[in-house]
C-alpha cells in the first residue's frame, strides 16, 4: 500500500537522524537548557531577523497551542478562530480544558478575515460574555490554503487596533511558505504576529515545534507554562538538535518544497483526469472529490484520509504529501485515476 | 566535566537508536495505532502476565501523571501523595491545573504508609472538603528508596478497603525493580495497583512512558484524555519502537541494573571515605552530604544537583547514575573524594 | 420610568418576603441541611411525582448550569446546545472554565432538534475531538419559544438512543409551563430529562434555583460539586423557605401565569398597532421590532433591553414581564406605541 | 436546643430585613449596577478612606475566594496560606478547581508569618515548581485569633518586597476588628493589603461579601471573573441594600461587637469552671476542650461543632456566637458546665 495518509507517516529526514545518532552519547543538561537548543534558537532568531524574539521548543502541535493560549490569556479571555480551526475541532477540547472558550467564526477558504474579527469583538459587548483577546490562525490552513501578505497585514492591523494578540499555528508553515504564489516570508510572519510556531513534526522532524514569542508581554515566565502542560522534554536537546539541523542550509524550506512539488504534480495529474477539488490548495494537502465507487478502487492500492462529504454525496479525499513522498508513488496514483 | 547530574543526560541505548534508524523510512499510521505500538503493548502485557491490561504510550512523566490523574478523577476528587511526591512539588501545579488537589501526607523515607492514607481519608469527612479518591506513589521514590512487597501489599489492601485507586509513578521503576534487596516484581505491581507507568525516559529511551491500566474502570476512553493533554504523539510509533526494544531480552531491566551497579559502587566508595547519606538509597540516585568547601572541590570536575541542605547547614548532593554511566567516571569521583 | 427591562427588577413575591420575615430569628443548621429545605424538596418531589428524585437548591442560573455540567461530565466530554444557548453566549465562559466545550448547533426557533443532536454526535467521530455526552436545552428558550411535548419526547428518545444526558435549564420554566398552547407538564419534564432546574430568580423569588436530579448516575456526591463551585449558601434555609412558599398552593405557577398574561396583552396590543416580532413568543419575553426613531420615543418612558438588529437595520426590543408587572403599565406602553 | 453551632444560624439583623421589605417592590436594574450597590460602595470607600478602591458584592465566602484568586493569578501562579486556611481545607478544592495550587505553610496560632512566606518563596526556585504570587490570610483566623497591626505591617512589607499580592479573607472581619486588644482598623487593612473582603454572611446579613480591590492591577475587568464564577446575582441590589444598611451608623461593627461580648462572657464563664481552650481566641469562636462524657452532657441542651481532638483524646468543641446570640443562652451554657 502506498500512503498519502499524512505528512507524519515516516520517521525523520536523514540529516536529522544522522545528527541524533552523532550526538547520542554526549552528556548535556536537560529540559532545553543545553547548547543545541541555544544554537537552534539563535539560528531561528537570525533567520527571522528578530534578535529580541524568544524561542522555545515543544513536542507537538496540540500541546503547543494549549500551552500558548493558556499562557497568553487571563481566565475569562477567549480566542477567535475559524470554525475549521484545529483548536476548535481536532484537539479534544484542549483549549477549553485550560478554561478558555474558542469563539468560532465563519471565515473564507479556511481563512479568517478582519470582518470576522471585528464582528466577533463587537458581539461580545460586556462582562456577561467572554472577552476575545487573541486571534488564532494557521498557515497553511486546515484545507490547504495559505495567507497572502496583504491578508496577514490586514489581520495584523485589525488585531493591533482591537488590542488582540495574533497567534499563528505553523504546523504546516514550511509548506505554506514554499507554496506556489506565496508572497509571505518567515520574517513577515515574525513582524506581523505576536507569537507563532514553526512546525517540525509535519516537515521532517521526528517531532517538535519551535514557538517564537515576539511580543514581550508574552515572553514572561513562559517556561512555567511549558512545564505545567507537560511539554518540557527531559532530553530537551533532541528538539535543539532537530531544529538546529532544520535551520542549517535551509533544510526546513527544502523539505517543504519537495512536499509541495509532489502535491502540485498530484494535483495537476488528477485535474488532467477531470478530478475536481474542494478548494484550490497550493500546499501539501490536496482535497479531491471522488464517488464512493472510485474511492473503493483507490482503496486497493492507496492509504488516504476521508475528509468529508460534498453536498451531492461524493467523498472528499485528502492526499497528503511530505518530504518523504516518492515521485513514482504520485505517478502511480495518477495512473490509477487515469484508468478509472 | 563528568556528569552525575541526572539519568537523562545522554540520548538512548544503542539498541534503541538502531531500531529507530532501521525503521526510519517505513510508512505507518499515526497516533500510536501502528504495529510497533501494538507489538510493544503485547510484550508488556505478557511480561506482566495481565492480558486484560491496556497499555498506552506517552512522551514524558509530568504529562503522564497529569493525564492519568485527570482521567481517573471526578472534578471534586483529590489524590493523596507524600509531601516530596513529584506531583506535589516538581510539576508546576500540573495536577491542580486540571482541577485536582494533591493531599500531601508526611510519609516515611519518601514512602506513604497505610496510616497516612487512613488519616487523610478520615480527615476529609464531608462535602466541604475534597474527596480523596486515589493514592499516588512512586517506585523508586524521590529520595531513592523503594517499596518492599509487604509494604505495597498493605497499601494496596488499604486502598481497596477505602475505595481508592492506587497509581504508581514508575519514572524510575527499572532502578527500583533491579535494586539490591528489592522483592517486588513487575507482575506484583500489576496485581497490586490500578494503574502504573513504566518509565522509559530515565532508563535508556530517548523519551517515553508506558501507562498500564489494570482496573477496567480506568480503561474507558483513555485516548481522549491523552489527546486532550497534548500527549498523543503524531509519530506514535517512535514510542512503540522504543518500548518494543526495551522489552526485548529484558533490555529494560539490564539497563537499570547497570545504573544500580554504578550507584552501589559510588555509594560504597564514598561511604568508605566517611561520607554520609541523606537516606539509605538502594537505587540510582544517591544523596550524599558534603560541606560547602567539599562541594566546591567536586564542582571543578563533576556536574551534579544540589538537592537541599541538612539541618546543620551542609549540602545534600545528588549523584545520579544511568545506563550510560561509565565505571571509570565513578572511580574518578571516588578518587577525588578520597583526596579531599 | 416604567421598566420592562427584565423579570428580576423587583424583590420577591409578598408571600416570600412574609415567610422570610416570619422565620428570621429561628435558628437552623446551615448549608441546606435544615427543615425548610427538606420540606421544599419534598413538595417538589411530590409535585413532579418522582419520590426518587434528588432536589438541591442553588443561588443563580449560571452557577447552577456550571455546577451541573461540571458534575455530570468527565474531563473530555462536551455539552451540545443551540447557538443562542445561555451557556454558549451569556455565561462568560463559565462552562469552559470548568474544562468543557459547548458544541453549538443551529436549532430552529431557539430550540434544538433531534437532527441537530444526531449530526453533532456523528461529526465527533473519534478521540481527536471532544465526546458529546449531554444535551442542554432551556424552556422557555432565549427567544421566548417553548418546547412542545412531542418535541421533548423526541429529543429525550434521541438522547437515550445516543447515550446522552438531557438537561433542561428552567430559568424561565414557570413561564413556559403556563404559556398559551403549552402541553408539557412539570411531571413530563421530570420523566423526559435526566436533570433540570426550576428557576426561582426570574419567577418571584429573591434568588434561587431548584436542581432536580432524576438519573441516579447524576445524584451521587452532588453536594461536593455545589460546594466546589461556591454555590453552597451558608444560610441555605433562605432557599428552602422560598421554594417551600413557591410550591405551596401552586404560587410558582400562578406568578408565572400573571407574567404571561401581561405579555400576551402587550403582544396583542402591539400587534394591533402593526408592530412585528422576531419570533412568535408565547412567554414573558416579547421581542418587538421598532425603528431607531420609534425606539427613541419609547426610551423616554420605558426601560427595556436592545436585543439586536434585524437584517434591514431595525432594532429588536425585548419587553420582559414578570409576576410584578402592572397591567396599567402594559396599557401605557400600548398607548404610547399607538400614538407613534 | 440552644445553638452555638455557627454564626449563620439565624436570618438577618432586623435593620436589614426592614430595608429589604421597604425596597421590595422598587424596580431597579440588575447585576449590581443599581443605586443601592453604588451607595453601599461609596459608604465603604469612605469608611476605609480609599476613594480609589473598587468595591464589588458577591454572595458567599468560597465564591469570593475562588473569584479573587482566579482573577488575580496567572495559570502557573500559586497562593500561600497556612495549613488551616479555609481555602486549603474547607472549600472542596475550589481554588484548585480554577487551576491554582495552595502552598500550605505551618503558621503560628493560625496566622502566617513573614518567615513562612520567605521560606515558601525560597523553596519554589524555578519553573519546575509553581510560582507563589499571593498570600492569603484571614482575620479573624480559622481558630479565632486575630492579626495585630505590627504583624500585618510586617507581612505586608514582606509581600511588597517579594512581589506578592496580599489578600485578606474577612469572613469574620467584624469580629476581628471589634475584638479585645485588636489594634487594627479597617483603614489599616485597606492600606496594607492589595485586596480584602468584608464578610456580611457571618455578621448579620442574609448573605453577602464586599470585595475591596485596592491594587489597580487587580481592579481590571473584575466583573468578568464574578460572572464566570457564577457570583453575579441577578437581583444584585439585595447585596447593595444589605451593605448599605451595615455601613450606616456602623451597624456592621456594632453587630460584631455584640457577638464578641457574648463570646467573652462565655469564655470567662467556662474558664472560671476550669475549662481549657485550644487557643486564646479573642473573637466570636471559642474552642473549648471537654471529655467525651462532658460533651455528651452538653449535647442534651446545646448544638455546637466538634472541631477536632486533642493529643490526649479529648474533644475540641467550637462555640460560636453572633449578632443574634442571647445573653441568657450563654448563661445557661455556663450553668450547665458549672454543674458538670
Amino acid at each position: 500500500m502506498i500512503s498519502f495518509k499524512n505528512d507524519y507517516s515516516e520517521g525523520a529526514l536523514p540529516e536529522i537522524m544522522e545528527a541524533l545518532v552523532q550526538s547520542n552519547l554526549e552528556s548535556t543538561v536537560g529540559y532545553g537548557m543545553d547548547e543545541y537548543c541555544a544554537k537552534a534558537a539563535e539560528k531561528i532568531k537570525k533567520r527571522i531577523n528578530r534578535p529580541d524574539a524568544q524561542v522555545h521548543f515543544l513536542v507537538g502541535g496540540t500541546q503547543t497551542n494549549q500551552t500558548c493560549i493558556s499562557a497568553f490569556l487571563r481566565s475569562y479571555e477567549a480566542v477567535i478562530g475559524v470554525k475549521t480551526a484545529h483548536i476548535n475541532v481536532h484537539e479534544t477540547g484542549a483549549i477549553e480544558a485550560t478554561g478558555h472558550k474558542v469563539v468560532a467564526v465563519e471565515g473564507v477558504d479556511g481563512k479568517i478575515t478582519p470582518q470576522d474579527i471585528l464582528a466577533a469583538v463587537a458581539y461580545h459587548e460586556d462582562e456577561h460574555m467572554v472577552k476575545p483577546k487573541m486571534v488564532y490562525i494557521s498557515d497553511s490552513t486546515e484545507i490547504g490554503t495559505i495567507y497572502y501578505k496583504k491578508e496577514l497585514e490586514e489581520i495584523s492591523a485589525c488585531c493591533k487596533e482591537l488590542g488582540l494578540y495574533l497567534y499563528l499555528d505553523g504546523a504546516r508553515l514550511g509548506s505554506a511558505l514554499t507554496a506556489e504564489g506565496n508572497d509571505l516570508t518567515i520574517e513577515d510572519i515574525a513582524n506581523l504576529t505576536d507569537a507563532f510556531y514553526i512546525g517540525g513534526t509535519k516537515n521532517g522532524a521526528l517531532f517538535g515545534e519551535a514557538v517564537v514569542l515576539l511580543n514581550p508581554e508574552l515572553q514572561k515566565e513562559f517556561r512555567y507554562s511549558i512545564k505545567q502542560h507537560g511539554g518540557m522534554l527531559a532530553k530537551g536537546r533532541l528538539l535543539g538538535i532537530q531544529f538546529n539541523t532544520l535551520f542549517t542550509d535551509d533544510l526546513f524550506f527544502k523539505a517543504a518544497a519537495h512536499a509541495n512539488q509532489m502535491a502540485m504534480k498530484l494535483k495537476k495529474g488528477l485535474a488532467d483526469c477531470g478530478v475536481t477539488f474542494l478548494a484550490d490548495s497550493v500546499t501539501n494537502q490536496q482535497f479531491a472529490i471522488f464517488t464512493e465507487e472510485q474511492t473503493n478502487v483507490l482503496n486497493r492500492e492507496f492509504l488516504f484520509e476521508r475528509f468529508g462529504t460534498t453536498e451531492d454525496g461524493k467523498n472528499v479525499i485528502r492526499f497528503c504529501t511530505s518530504w518523504a513522498t516518492k515521485e513514482e508513488n504520485v505517478e502511480q496514483l495518477i495512473s490509477t485515476v487515469k484508468a478509472m
